[in-house]
């Protein structure tokens, strides 16, 4: 309201009021709507104007003729009219004073962030005497290794929480990845011992990771230290890596390098023991992968900025021939998934925006990115639109992608690969290369083959396979979780796929032995099976070949049996849940919930001495993962699937694609990280520095 | 201006009016000073109160008994008085107005960055045409090593401006540091073809090195890209090291790592060629160096944080004992300069106000750090006081300084140092430590020893000796320049210290020869010769010993002879500048300015013939060192030292220390980081992270 008018009320009884006497007394009285700053701006000895909405100079160059025409209270002097303030004054004027505001606030807030950043120097030492318990500084040694068994920790009694907390049942989780990080924030902190074992001691915002690699945002920015996180849910960190398990003494066998580089090992006891160790790079049994870069930790995204920092310098030196510098500009991704392709995409972002800057501009014209993949697209766990959109995108960029093709070896300056041509006819080629990321998908890490092979019925090669309520199959029921990437839920997709056939028939009112699909329905039960399994998508893609393959008798329909078959032969594709984040923090957050459950069940089942059972299947539900979509960022443009609605686009959907991210972040620290971080890029590039 | 009266001379005219008829006409006609809202707020029917300076609920209590009470507008109406919005009311309104403003204002400035963010984006590719000389591509060989020669460099047609430049006189700079810096930034860019070479692609600003070790500054925010400081200055860039100089031919050997891990040299001719390539760590003789942390680059920082933080993972390990917990968290400091000093003073502060946020309790109270000092004091080269502060300081946080401490050897896990104690006797002692930082002063590196071998006049053991116009003594006049820790000014102090002592005579009217000096007079000679030669200051700090010392003959005063050889004396003992970010900056700035002025003469010397002669000399003035003062950050507090004017202080002198290298960092982006990095240590702590 920077201008308001008198009430209407006042106005109506305004217009019946009979004219001020022309006492010169009143002169000086200022209608009582005219703006306050007026009182400032006139002058004793000249008459006041009337006040009116229309502009003022609309009233100068009218003068008025009768008392009658004014509407309000009319000037009662004789003298000429002063020249007005135009409405640009006053406009400027309030201008000013919002600044001014704006600033005197601005300036408020910095002087206030400076009294608080002074409050956070700590002047006094922070010694306080504390116990520790003489079991934790000479732990006794014992298990079947007969190893030190850590059964109280240093930090056990810094606090009262702590102290509480002594004697309550061992939970530790192995891994500081979405799995822990969602546990650790759905727990309640006082039902368990809590301790943490992962051999880094951050979490790492993991779906980002392709834009630390060069610059768009700093490697700080999407890590949050493990051990804020573990203290706010009163546990204990150490930073180790898990060798092993004992599962029937449950002792966790824990190695350490010490300061002398020797490695010791140590039991960790538990009552309740999570694995959520993630997987690791699937070489699929290339060989040379030694002249490949990885994108599993922030330490890799830092060698990849300076491995491509190095090869942008070299390319300048005055002794690199033509040849030598066409190949260190050659960059290479193996895998067409989210992270290679969107690791190409930032990289090709950098040296399309912030290479001409400042190195020298041949090398932008002798750049090559070039993507591998084995699949017929890139992204084949999108939507088909959404694959189609990536590729356009690339073939704008100048970002070859090179389709059907699988890496047979790496060399130290080429990669060699087959490439199916039209005819279906293998071709092997070669490819000169400066630089290669192999992001091919995950294979089990150490630790998950030892247990694997203990455990007679864990026959699968890729993933430890858990019940539906996350449980370790073969494991002692109730003692051992797997969740996130090292795990797969063995799913019962045959036994939901028929009662989905017979749900879907019964709703037709047909016997589903006799049902006919044709294929617009075949493509909304294929849309419905995406959404359940969204791991199946890939296998859904051509929906139009599979129809005509599997309609055997070529009736343009298929019989309720050959739908079956269909259906099945999918099912036998399937090995296990996405390699997500978004799975593991729901699995991470579902067993949070379940073990909040079993402690608070845990007082009743003592008094009721029951202690055995499926104590999980009493108290909580089993896990269900509800895929959420799927999103991928292709430079300067972003493509989104969320559940069958897919969408893709230039800068909005870029923005969109940072908001999610954003707001997904783990804490606040992190989110302003990253707030800064995307300033920066806008305000001073990429930094162009290796070290 | 929230609230404001009617203007004095309004005032006193209203003052004598008569009072207002009683009409209820006038009833609503608010008195011309009420503030604007109050139209709103007032209600059509009730009559407006009278406007008064005096708090609204002060007119209320006491209602007017007399008309002559009023010294303003009285009101017209007998109707009891309406209950007012109060002063609060007021205030709020204006609040959330301003507040409004502000939230609109901000809103405003969020959405104009968004929208330029949006510009930043580059959608179209950045290709262009570039010719490029085949003798780029193809360097032809030649020299005493017969290596290819870089006359033409890859970006030399690049765009108009490098094209004209490419047959202007070559100006090679090696370093990328403070001296190359100045340089770059004061040089005409039209002048030169200016060619930077380094081993490092960032410019690093060191005085804030120490802070980065412990993450109270990020690593990004204290380097800025080379190649943007140098496209600035429409120069080149080439990362790689300077092996040798052929100095009669003009040719720089160049020698870089390729791809394949070989090294690969060439010749860089120029017509002038300036050296600031610094200095390295001075090991002083010692046996086990290979056991210490540095702290001269960015690495270093790097290196020490993940060293700090996996001390303090380890230390939490249940097998790691008491006394090997002791041992890693036992953090030594050799060498007590600025350097080592503001470490010592960040990891302390790290240790103390972080440590105790996430780390089991036990670590902080078995921490120890130790200063080991081979001086008689702390911060040695400023004021006495400061020194004194400084100890005061570390000894309130417990850190212990050792001084008159020489280290003898460092092991793995201990280090062997020998101490005077007061009686003057040697004692060796050892300290069982878990990191230990050398920071014990600097040293020639390895092309400048190359160099002064080659160079009969080059004697200095130190760094490489120029004349006052920081041309290479024994060099071609002319063409080779030493500036920053490399190099070292021929000081003419005997010269110098004679001219002075003749001049203080001549001022008091006296013979020098006969001149006697009293204690006060000796010391404010002193001062004068520490403020010209600041170097001198650390053998200028006990002023009275050194007088007792050399008034042989115990009169009280020094006789001119005896004062020529204490002043004698001591210019013997100084070596060079000290090695510091201000004397590199000076002499790159004086560096930059003469080779301008070098150009600018050019023509006309060309047009003259002149060819020969000190062309420096005529063109410009000698050097001459400005010591601007001293300053060090000493654990919530901070010692200034300018010229003489000493203070300390606490947490105001820590933000003034900030100010001071805030002005003085390199670009507007590390000063935007490096508040970024300020306000997220007072938000969020330091990140206890390492990788």
């Amino acid at each position: 309201m920077v201008r308001n008018g008198p009430s209407i009320k006042l106005l109506s009884r305004l217009r019946t009021l009979p004219p001020a006497p022309r006492t010169p007394s009143f002169a000086p009285t200022r209608p009582f709507n005219a703006p306050r700053h007026f009182s400032r701006a006139s002058f004793p000895g000249t008459a006041d104007r009337v006040y009116n909405t229309r502009p003022c100079i609309d009233s100068f160059l009218k003068p008025p003729r009768t008392l009658a025409s004014y509407n309000w209270v009319r000037p009662v002097s004789t003298h000429p009219l002063p020249k007005r303030r135009s409405r640009l004054f006053r406009f400027t004027y309030r201008l000013f004073a919002y600044a001014g505001g704006f600033i005197l606030i601005t300036g408020g807030l910095v002087v206030a962030f400076f009294l608080y950043d002074a409050s956070t120097y700590r002047e006094d030492l922070s010694y306080t005497d504390i116990p520790v318990s003489e079991n934790a500084l000479e732990p006794r040694r014992g298990g079947p290794k007969n190893l030190p068994i850590a059964e109280v920790l240093v930090d056990d009694d810094d606090c009262p929480e702590n102290s509480r907390q002594k004697h309550k049942p061992k939970l530790v989780i192995l891994g500081s990845g979405w799995g822990s990080v969602a546990i650790l924030k759905t727990l309640n902190p006082e039902d368990y011992h809590v301790t943490v074992v992962s051999p880094v001691n951050y979490f790492l915002f993991t779906p980002m990771l392709p834009s630390a690699t060069v610059g768009t945002l700093e490697l700080r920015s999407l890590v949050e230290p493990i051990r804020l996180i573990v203290s706010r849910a009163k546990g204990h960190f150490l930073k180790a890596e898990a060798v092993d398990v004992e599962l029937s003494e449950k002792l966790l066998e824990v190695a350490q390098t010490n300061a002398q580089g020797e490695e010791c090992h140590f039991y960790l006891p538990y009552d309740k023991l999570v694995l959520g160790v993630g997987a690791t790079t699937n070489p699929h049994g290339v060989k040379g992968l030694e002249n490949c870069h990885f994108l599993k930790d922030i330490e890799d995204a830092r060698l990849i900025r300076n491995k491509v920092m190095q090869n942008l310098e070299q390319a300048c030196m005055p002794t690199t021939s033509d040849e030598e510098r066409r190949r260190l500009l050659s960059f290479v991704v193996s895998g067409g998934g989210p992270t290679g392709v969107e690791f190409a995409a930032e990289l090709f972002d950098m040296l399309n925006e912030d290479l001409g800057r400042s190195f020298p501009k041949i090398l932008r014209n002798e750049i090559s990115v070039h993507v591998i993949q084995s699949r017929g697209h890139i992204l084949n766990t999108y939507d088909e639109a959404l694959s189609k959109f990536a590729e356009a995108r690339f073939a704008h960029d100048q970002v070859e992608v090179l389709t059907n093709s699988r890496v047979k070896e790496v060399q130290k300056d080429k990669i060699l690969f087959s490439q199916k041509d039209e005819n279906g006819e293998t071709v092997t080629k070669e490819l000169p290369m400066g630089f290669c990321l192999w992001s091919t998908g995950v294979a089990q890490t150490e630790l998950c083959k030892r247990i694997a092979n203990k455990i007679e019925v864990q026959t699968n090669k890729h993933a430890l396979e858990t019940d539906t309520h996350l449980r370790l199959n073969g494991a002692p029921l109730g003692s051992v979780y797997a969740i996130g990437d090292c795990s797969t839920v063995q799913n019962n997709v045959a036994d939901h796929l028929v009662h989905f056939l017979r749900s879907m028939a019964w709703e037709k009112g047909k016997d589903p032995e006799k049902m006919e699909i044709t294929f617009p329905e075949w493509r909304d039960v294929a849309q419905r099976v995406k959404k359940r399994f969204p791991q199946a998508s890939d296998h859904l893609r051509r929906l139009d070949k599979l129809f005509e393959q599997y309609d055997k008798d070529q009736n343009g329909t298929l019989a309720f049996g050959e739908l079956h078959e269909l259906l099945l032969q999918i099912d036998s594709k399937l090995t296990s849940l996405p390699a997500t984040a978004q799975r593991a923090h729901q699995q991470g957050q579902y067993l949070g919930r379940k073990l909040n459950k079993l402690a608070q069940a845990a007082p009743g089942m003592t008094a009721n001495e029951v202690d055995y059972g499926d104590l999980d299947e009493a108290v909580y539900k089993a896990f269900e993962y509800h895929h959420l979509g799927s999103l991928a960022y292709i430079g300067n443009s972003a493509v989104f699937d969320f559940n069958g609605l897919s969408f893709s686009g230039g800068l909005m959907a870029v923005y969109l694609w940072r908001s999610v991210y954003f707001a997904q972040s783990v804490s606040l620290r992190t989110r302003i990280l990253l707030a800064m971080d995307w300033s920066k890029r806008a305000l001073f590039g990429r930094d162009m520095m290796n070290y």
